[in-house]
């Protein structure tokens, strides 16, 4: 096994992603859940229409249906006479013959009768006897009707594999008949908190030791991108339990996440057992991201594992840098939409080539712009992130950038 | 009893939404949850920090707690030359006595000794023998040293009644002992679908009759804005049953939304039923608005109940326009962020003064600019919002709007 330090190797965020992909195989898991439960769950196949819809030709106004010939020619001073047979009642089949000179009254949404190709709205007609209507104007075959297939073909794709599900998509799939859907598996995600100074959040630390943020905090995060967290708790810094630990979640999970102590020696034996979990090991030690740069990114027998900072801003930054976007493979999620704002800068950002920062702001709108300002204070603590309402990423190769500057906020949910 | 006609008048949205909010009191309900449960709950208090954090003085590096003036003058050529008394172990107290000209090793997190103010970091030491070090050069009091009450003081508002809880919020929490939070109580929106066309989702509706799409779309949305749905199916177009079902609904819920069949004698029979249901009743008939216009808004007893149109996508319209403020104002929900996007139409949007239109469309990003697209097609079928990924509305005294035009789009979840 190589040493830490071998191992410690800073790479750019696009090369640590990079190196993750080229070993690891996301398999997006099925299962079918009822339309009912499926509001935001992952698409895990395309759909298609089993049939058209409507199925039936519909009227779309309260009128009368009737034969488009019967009405050419037809105006306020020479209007169609037709005979009134019946009503399409609604929900009933409207099978009362209707022969050329009829009407059959109908309500919007009635099924047309099969003689009838277009409906006249009440509004242009009147009446003339118990039994007959006047017609004021023509229309055309096809007026005032919704035809059969005209919002959705059979056999037309109406959701596809890889969006998250809607409101209107659970109605469209009800139009159709479609009582359940398959939708990816939440991928499980095991977080394991390490330290010998982390105590739970119901404990009252007693000086030196600091309250467990990052398992919460995670399993909030692993939530929110619509995965499942499974907690193993807070392990103490003793290898072997660590070891056995990780070992355990990474047998019942689809990925772990470490968040480890923030001591130098807390970090290589952290990177030592991710590395011993399975083949090939870690991958990634070290990248060029503020705040998060002591990040472990491994595979362990097709799991991917992360190692991450202990500081809640860094394993946050961090998690939603690299493990959502695992959790979104394994989702088989396609591109999220745009929870991003251009912003403006209201004051400079500094940075330092060669570094990725990840830099809180607020966000506030004057004048029909946005401007982000950072929140102030030390960087890394848990409250700079609950103050802040987005993120700013200074890119790699930038030295900061400057008050007034356009940027691209991505949003908190 | 005034009959429908006579209550019928159409009003603004505006207007609709002022003569609900001029009779409805909203009074937000709380409830204790865990903070492993909080994520996307609305707070219902202000919740203030009940220590410092953090509550004992951290170095925020890997180095040597020292007095900062014991380094004073020390340089390389000179540097200070101080004994290592000990070391703070993570998690431990740091109650070691240090004087004078001596130092103690801590970690990134460690708890400093009292008789320490600054931190020099390792980079900056070189060992001197045994217990011996040297530092190279001076620091300043402070230095490295993150203090009590830095990221949060005692008694500060750290989150706000009416935010949503983020991740970092939960963390937040955790990191300050809070393990339980008050939010308030889902809103409780009963659903009732009539109409003697209607059948459930899974049947094979015959010829005149179509699915329930209405109970399962306006459940998703109940669920996304934070509600909790309550169903109580399909009523036929029968008096006493609908009068049985919605008083029913009203006495259990806090919300009733009825969508009701399309065609007139539909409407009437359920404008009366909802009048009838308690005071003051109905306080709108007929909305300004496409699609939704023949809208009801009533108030029975101080629920709020909605007469929604039969078609879906009228249907979710109008429960965006005037049920989900509703559902908002009984979490207490403060105003919501961003998930509005401005794009310019590549298509001209006709529309009639006086009629606030809302137009589904879709959208696409060309160099760096928004393009919407309204969806082609019949406009209020249910394909049209699931082709669809946002919407525009064309406010009421616009005539249309040209392609070209800056418009804003509010987008789907």
């Amino acid at each position: 096994m190589p040493t830490s330090s071998e191992l410690f190797t800073v790479r750019t965020p696009q090369q640590a992603q990079e190196l993750l992909m080229q070993h690891f195989q996301p398999v997006v898991r099925a299962e079918s859940v009822s339309i009912g439960e499926a509001l935001g769950r992952v698409l895990a196949a395309n759909v298609a229409a089993p049939e058209d819809l409507p199925t039936f030709r519909r009227s779309t106004v309260d009128g009368y249906a009737v034969s488009a010939a019967d009405t050419y020619g037809a105006s306020p001073g020479l209007p169609a006479l037709l005979t009134v047979v019946g009503e399409a009642t609604m929900g009933q089949m409207a099978d009362m013959g209707m022969g050329m000179g009829e009407a059959v009254l109908v309500h919007t949404g009635s099924a047309l009768p099969d003689d009838a190709d277009a409906v006249v709205m009440v509004e242009h007609t009147q009446s003339a006897g118990q039994q007959e209507i006047e017609v004021m104007r023509p229309i055309a075959a096809g007026e005032n009707v919704f035809q059969v297939g005209e919002d959705v073909r059979r056999g037309e794709v109406i959701l596809r594999a890889g969006q998250p599900i809607r409101p209107q998509d659970v109605g469209g799939l009800a139009a159709l008949g479609i009582v359940n859907v398959l939708v990816a598996q939440r991928p499980r995600v095991g977080i394991i908190s390490t330290g010998d100074e982390i105590v739970p959040p119901d404990h009252t630390p007693h000086i030196g030791q600091i309250r467990d943020v990052n398992s919460v905090a995670l399993g909030a995060m692993v939530q929110q991108v619509g995965g499942l967290p499974v907690f193993y708790g807070i392990v103490p810094d003793v290898r072997a339990r660590l070891v056995e630990t990780a070992a355990r979640a990474k047998a019942e999970c689809d990925i772990v996440v470490l968040s480890a102590g923030s001591s130098v020696s807390y970090r290589d034996m952290s990177v030592e057992v991710i590395h011993g979990l399975g083949q090939p090991g870690v991958l990634v030690h070290g990248v060029s991201v503020k705040p998060g740069k002591p990040t472990i990114i491994a595979l362990a027998d097709g799991v991917p594992v992360f190692g991450l900072p202990g500081n809640p801003v860094s394993a946050m930054t961090i998690f939603n840098l690299f493990v959502t976007p695992i959790i979104r493979a394994l989702l088989g999620a396609s591109e999220r939409g745009a929870h991003r704002v251009q912003a403006r800068l209201t004051r400079n950002i500094a940075s330092v080539t060669g570094r990725e920062d990840h830099v809180q702001v607020t966000l506030e709108q004057r004048d029909g712009v946005y401007w982000a300002t950072p929140v102030a204070g030390k960087p890394n603590q848990i409250f700079t992130m609950v103050r802040a309402t987005g993120v700013v990423c200074v890119p790699l190769n930038a030295n900061g950038i400057t008050a007034g500057e356009s940027v691209t906020v991505r949003l908190d949910a």
